[in-house]
């Protein structure tokens, strides 16, 4: 709150740092808060939190100040920034595994990757001002669906291993729990394996792996085995036809899973024609750097059959209430949501942007250019294999698309020896064993490339260097006929039509008008702390020093993301209290379920691996008890009072039952309700009293900063969603972190990594692809926590509780608060009732949050935790101005309720069950405007909305019927031609 | 046209990169050119450029070819762009003379600088589609006359050095021309200096330099006074009270110009407060990177009374047709369209992206913030004086704000001691003369550095060094009392409610969100050439490798700048075939100057400088006879033939009867009607068997690359537009670059400069302030043509050319093409006469215009060349939908103007009249709603707009009444409050 304060003459503010970012990030100055502070009636911001904060949890303001935490001015940063990309080697990489060096589009970079109104809209829960985004993320499921030859496609999930962990479990479901064996091709990546270990654990589903084709012999295997997974083409570069194998998979009862690439598939017969029941993958080699791991996101196709079982999110075609087509998210939307501990998947946040830069690749490109690039990159690989193979050198494989593995036996003593000439080459490749090498092509790769990478074998051989004119064209492709792609693929018009640059931008921009962003306004979701993301913290995301990083370069190539994380793991460990730190999970959710895997660990370690009851209060995040569910655990639930607090008392009593099998709590603190509850210690003390692990969801963390902290509320483990407290932006529904901090004890367990040790000493297996997950985007939240700096946090923490409080009290006075505490303070939330209207007048909370819309508003999360409620978060970003606008639109509607309530306005018929109002409905001729109210109050009922006024494109949509797009329905219904 | 064809197997296509860029700059793809082609009777498109350009002047098509300049994939020009940027040293800058290390705000670079919607709309001459822009150019205005307190301010000149130029010469037209002594005070920068003195000349104005105090105490000079200009700090750092002169200069009968600082202006009393008539500067310091010299913008303010003779655009406040305000281009609006021989300025494209940076930086600083700063800086500035002084260095100045001159000779033996310290310390100080060191500070600089300069001085003279606890704060301001500033500045809504950056983005966003840009739809300005502006050209702007660069960097620092303007001028001579270029000019305005400048000069070194006609056709742009007068030429207009062609009896008759006196004939090519004359070669050989030179106006180069050239058509000095042919964007009114090439015999005389040597050996003084003019924009240029190569060159022309005889094909069938040549083809843009709509039923061009508004469109160029007609041109990035689009909503409007003609609709209240329709009026009330058409008919009038509409925000903005906005209604008016 220094913007004002540091105007005066002081003499340090005239020697120090102009540019300090804690003045930019937080929304109300000085004065603004001071405003706000004598509205709640309050002398100084310490007396309020003392009013908010329960005492007992309080923690000294030095735990969090620039004495633990010190702060650099955005220009500070952005050097220290420059100089840690400066410790990563530019080393080119061909070591594959899953990972390429994308080229991006510098159209698609600049104008969706780095541009405010892609990354900072929500996941597109309300559909009437987000089809921009729904499109493309329709564009992505159909090119999935096209490419792979399956039915449907979702909107993506984290990573390609986590990916085929749900195909796993999907199998394991499919085949009713009863059979346990799950096969594994000794084909698929070891990352994923890694991952498949850890999911396999939770669920008791029996891994076996081997060569597919003679495990399936094997009677043990086949009589209990729920699904196959192979990998297309493999870890080493082999291309089989596991077409063979489908009639025999099928013929148990089981699935057959197929992990494959996006490039390879654009020459490959595709599984679905093959006889696949799932197809999932990494999306990221179309056009999604690299950034030593990620995030990049995975695609998941499935067959028709199946696909009210397929995790993650699904974009459908409903109609607005004019009828006229629109997206939305359908199915299994939030599916642990709803289905809490019967969840089989706990995926929330995905990597929606990711997703549309993929998307928006393969609209840029369309299937003639993708066509190109797979072929240049599968002819430049033969042209490599023949130009090894003369120094005697073999190629292990016989069918190969980018990837060949060789072994080095005849030509040179060692792998050692390549690996040597290789680096000094600037070149990694990879490490398979002592006589084998791995080398893997991509787009990026030129001829000169190819001819330096020769030279790197030829020279360990002493072998005589090629030259660019060496290189000769193969004359036929190593594929085998029998699996080269026959059919066409992305016949779609979007995908033919906008390939200069200039319709490109002009599609992006088209599609991102339609979409609501933190550009335009508020976007008051509680529990998802929409705050500033802010462009410094965005900007060294994609230096290529930190985007062209591949996840496996060896560990002295990376010095400068490892300072990174390092130092973003001090200080996560600072703010929560706790001793240790893994990064790796790449969602809040799959930070739980990695918090509860350590705890389950923990218990095993002690010999108590029995333990596997984890008590949940019922208000919870429904992700809370799908986590729970796949790290093995049994879901009790715990009652909370009407007040909003836990049940103490059910607690004690569910505690001390289950005294010999509890394993875990959890809790969200402040609590799901928007409060600090007194009874956070207690209630740790009675968990730990049973033996049991206290796992504090830090979904809420933003409330916490510098006035307590999970440690000190008596937890053993927390997760963070970096994507909500530490600014890293919500990119329309993903990308995010979900780091978990530890207690010491729980330390040797956090997550290891197959290829990159990582972790404690007793490491569990991996929870994520990548080992240290959505690595590129840590570098925001280290941006952001060393930009504030722990005065910077604290003070934003303390803003975001005043704010909400602020608007608490400006509501309170029209609408029913639903929790408080004592002092009538709500903690960085509030949750209002809009109860009595549905029963005064039949409204219900969709209505007011539709006519939000009109009002320019993103409406705040709706009916959760409970039906009748919004939970409202405003995040410390937002102005005085903001909110008040915010708040004078609520009061608004409340009056045009009453309009409805009092028979001014009819039940069926009124600006409220109306809402939202496009333009195409205000242009209606008169005798179709049937609305006892004009176009004025339908679209500009307040007037600074004639300055001001952000449009839904459609009307409200139909949020019970939809259908799929599937690949057929969408290149017919032409849909998407401008 | 590679997109479709490289698909194909061939061998080169797989060895080669896959990201060409011409695939992706030329918007039709093969089968569109095909279709193209067919539609207007040819076999190939070498047919149809035959049957368009005059085989007289075609060149072979290796002229501009691969082999000339070889292309470059988007990759390899990104490698090449940072392997470049690397040879330029990074060195610390505190040369100062009007250049700083700027701090650009991060949300401002990203979301401004780097963002296609501001920077590639049009100059904002259609109100309706711009009112973003205009605002923000009005927060422009009104920042500069709150910080000079002066009545009125334009929205940006060029450069300080040209705005300068620009005051001497409103000073001697203000005396009537009788007086012609300017006084210039020899604190005034050198490169101002020289600018002045180039263009005292063309005015034949007497320049006399030197102490103004005294020099006004001499009769000679006070009697011829027309002005005097004076820097305020000056160039070396001192603050004189030239408050003191003011009475002398205006008893004189002349104007006080000053130059000034608008830091200092925080903390100095400002000229409007002690006499100044005019005040300018360099506004780059408010946030525009350094960029080795530019694009930076100059402010230009003067008193009331001056307002009607003020050069460059001034955005004033009308009303809209429902009576609301709206902001529009005021007064001079391309005042030598209006006034050309007659004009006194030809300043036409100017500096509005920069203008928009400047004023966006103060919008987010406030004045509270810029004070801030200032003091910082100043506060830091005698930390250093009193530093340094402790080592025998002794400042010279008395009074001073962030620049400081020391007499080196108490401490060491000569200056070069001291830069040798600096260089080995990576620092740059100003060199001022072996005595003497200059340094100035600014907002990039920290407490630390200062330490570090301390220590260069000290190390140089073997002092002591300090560290940063030696750091003092000063007890006072080292500004004498009567000069520091008692007035507040900045009181406006705008300059204090945008402090955070959410706020900050939201208020970009907003204005943004009422502009029309090629993001969203063609641009079809004729003369214009609104081409795609890649992204690709558009990354290594902002690398801190070339934003960072001082101009007066030692050249040894910048070989990367060396290098891409070397091969930037040798691929402009081999397009245009011509010897030698200078990039200096920085408009294409500046660049008419520039050679006319140089022609005059050639004249003159062969005993010939009393040659001063210049033949002008009468449909020039209005530059041409602007440009003229400015150069010190008399224009003799030329006629045109009724169908467009020139007269060439009258050229002849003209040429001979002025022969003794001929010193140039200007020529645009292809015409400024739009079409290839034939005439062309012996137009330019009859003013060579005339003694005269050809000046070739380069606006319309786009027609002419690979099919011609401006050497071959007969010319001797060309400009070309950057911001037309070369991909520069026009960010909304500039910046642009207006390099000039010019045949061998002319080349001695390129401009050069007086601080880094550049030109030719016989070179006329500077036309821009720095070296190369806008350093920086040259990369996108270079870019544009490497990437592009000579094929990709030649494609882009002729696909140009094919786009607008597609276009002037199928509207000619439903408009009056006004000319074409003798197979009925038009250049590279058409003009299509409405004169007949005016006639039948009173529907003007305006009507057209701001009809196809509703349609999404940008109107094309209107009532120029030809008050009734339309200039369109499509450019080759235009894809044929687009271009289908286009014709469609022109062919409709065809159709709606019937329906006026008809009677159907009344005259004076019919879809045309009534256009623009924004959403203010789609809503009005029913009873408001007096128009006989649907508003369906109004908003949608055809049915893709439904799915893709660009909406004005205020209906037709009146183009007679206006107010300027002045310091005071601004504040008061409150327009910008959101
Ligand atoms: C309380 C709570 N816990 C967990 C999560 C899950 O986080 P993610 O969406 O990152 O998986 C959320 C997300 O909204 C949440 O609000
Ligand atoms: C034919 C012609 N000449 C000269 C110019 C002046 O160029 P600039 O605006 O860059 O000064 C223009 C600009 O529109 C033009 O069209
Ligand atoms: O599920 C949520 O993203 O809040």
């Amino acid at each position: 709150l220094s913007r004002l304060l540091s105007a005066a003459h002081s003499p340090s503010s005239l020697l120090s740092p102009l540019d300090t970012f804690t003045d930019r990030h937080v929304g109300p100055d000085e004065r603004e808060v001071s405003h706000m502070l004598s509205q709640l009636g309050y002398e100084s911001m310490d007396a309020f939190v003392a009013a908010t904060v329960p005492s007992k949890i309080r923690v000294a303001s030095a735990a969090v100040s620039n004495e633990s935490i010190p702060s650099l001015s955005e220009s500070e940063l952005h050097r220290r920034a420059r100089e840690l990309g400066k410790l990563n080697t530019p080393v080119k990489s061909y070591i594959g595994m899953g990972y390429h060096n994308a080229v991006v589009p510098p159209v698609i970079l600049r104008n969706i990757m780095e541009s405010p109104a892609w990354y900072t809209p929500y996941t597109p829960y309300q559909p009437e001002i987000a089809q921009g985004r729904l499109e493309s993320l329709v564009n992505y499921q159909t090119m999935i669906m096209s490419l792979t030859a399956m039915d449907i496609a979702n909107a993506s999930l984290l990573d390609e291993a986590t990916a085929a962990a749900e195909g796993m479990v999907m199998a394991f479901i499919a085949a009713n729990q009863k059979k346990r064996t799950f096969l594994v091709d000794s084909g698929v990546s070891p990352q994923t394996l890694a991952v498949l270990r850890t999911r396999a654990k939770g669920f008791g589903i029996h891994l076996v792996i081997g060569d597919v084709f003679s495990a399936l012999k094997d009677e043990a295997i086949s009589s209990d085995l729920c699904g196959v997974l192979v990998q297309y083409p493999d870890v080493n570069g082999d291309i089989k036809d596991f077409g063979s194998i489908a009639d025999t998979v099928h013929g148990a009862g089981a699935l057959l899973v197929c992990a494959s690439d996006l490039l390879a598939l654009t020459m490959l017969k595709p599984p679905g024609e093959w006889g696949a029941d799932i197809a999932l993958g990494n999306s990221a080699r179309f056009g999604v750097p690299a950034g030593y791991g990620g995030p990049h996101g995975a695609f998941f196709a499935c067959t028709d059959k199946l696909k009210r079982k397929m995790p993650g999110r699904l974009i459908g075609r409903s109609k607005d209430a004019q009828g006229n087509p629109a997206y939305r998210l359908a199915l299994q939307t939030r599916e642990q949501h709803i289905r809490r501990e019967k969840a089989t998947s706990n995926i929330c946040t995905s990597q929606a942007l990711l997703a549309n830069m993929a998307a928006m690749y393969a609209v840029y490109h369309g299937p003639v250019g993708l066509k190109r690039i797979a072929e240049k990159v599968s002819a430049l690989t033969q042209i490599l294999k023949s130009l090894v193979e003369k120094h005697g050198y073999k190629a292990t494989n016989a069918n190969f698309f980018d990837t060949l593995t060789f072994d080095v036996t005849g030509a040179v003593k060692d792998a050692d020896a390549v690996h040597a000439s290789a680096l000094a080459s600037g070149i990694n490749l990879r490490k398979v064993d002592e006589k084998h090498v791995g080398v893997t092509l991509d787009e990026s790769v030129s001829a000169e490339d190819v001819v330096s990478l020769a030279n790197v074998f030829a020279s360990a051989a002493s072998g005589s260097p090629v030259s660019a004119s060496d290189l000769a064209l193969p004359a036929s492709l190593a594929l085998p006929a029998a699996l080269q792609r026959t059919s066409g693929y992305l016949p779609h018009p979007v995908f033919n039509a906008h390939h200069s640059e200039t319709e490109m931008l002009r599609y992006i921009y088209h599609l991102q008008g339609k979409d609501l962003g933190l550009v335009h306004a508020m976007i008051p979701l509680g529990s998802c702390t929409m705050k500033l993301n802010s462009t410094s913290s965005m900007i060294p995301l994609t230096w290529p020093e930190f985007g062209g990083v591949h996840p496996f370069a060896p560990t002295d190539q990376v010095k400068g993301y490892a300072q990174v994380i390092k130092e973003l793991e001090e200080d996560l460990c600072k703010i929560t209290g706790f001793h240790a730190c893994s990064v790796q999970p790449n969602s809040g959710a799959a930070g739980e379920y990695a918090g509860l895997s350590v705890i389950r660990a923990y218990h095993e370690s002690r010999g108590e691996g029995h333990r596997d009851i984890c008590l949940i209060p019922v208000s919870a995040h429904g992700t809370n008890p799908a986590s729970a569910v796949m790290a093995g655990l049994k879901v009790v639930p715990i009652k909370t009072h009407a007040d909003g607090n836990l049940d103490l008392d059910d607690l004690k009593a569910k505690a001390e039952k289950h005294k010999d099998k509890l394993a875990a709590f959890m809790i969200t603190y402040p609590s799901t309700f928007g409060v600090f509850e007194d009874g956070v210690a207690d209630a740790c003390k009675i968990i730990h009293d049973n033996g049991g692990q206290v796992y504090l969801d830090g979904a809420n963390l933003n409330a916490q900063i510098g006035v307590t902290n999970p440690a000190t509320c008596g937890g053993d483990v927390c997760h963070m969603n970096l994507h909500k407290t530490f600014a890293i932006p919500h990119g329309g529904g993903g990308p995010g972190v979900g780091p978990i901090c530890v207690a010491e004890h729980l330390a040797p367990f956090l997550p290891g990594h197959p290829v990159v040790p990582t972790g404690g000493s007793q490491a569990i297996d991996a929870v994520a692809a990548a080992p240290y997950g959505s690595a590129s985007i840590l570098l925001i939240s280290w941006a952001y926590i060393k930009m504030l700096g722990g005065d910077g946090l604290s003070t934003a923490s303390k803003v975001a509780l005043l704010n909400a409080n602020y608007m608490a009290h400006r509501l309170s006075e029209h609408y029913t608060l639903r929790y408080k505490n004592g002092n009538g303070r709500v903690a960085h939330e509030l949750l209002i009732d809009l109860a009595e209207f549905d029963k005064a007048a039949g409204l219900k909370v969709t209505d007011f949050a539709k006519r939000l819309q009109d009002y320019g508003f993103h409406p705040p999360t709706c009916s959760w935790p409970i039906s009748t409620c919004m939970l409202i978060e405003p995040t410390e970003s937002e102005s005085l101005e903001e909110i008040d606008r915010f708040c004078d639109a609520m009061i608004q509607i409340r009056r045009e309720a009453e309009d409805v309530i009092t028979g001014k306005q009819p039940k069926d018929n009124n600006v409220l069950k109306n809402a939202p109002h496009p333009i195409s409905v205000i242009v209606l001729p008169e005798d179709q405007w049937n609305r006892p109210y004009s176009r004025q109050t339908a679209a500009f009922p307040v007037p600074w909305l004639l300055e001001r006024k952000f449009w839904p494109t459609v009307s409200r949509v139909d949020d019970g019927e939809y259908f799929v797009l599937t690949y057929e329905c969408r290149a017919a219904t032409h849909l998407l031609v401008l």
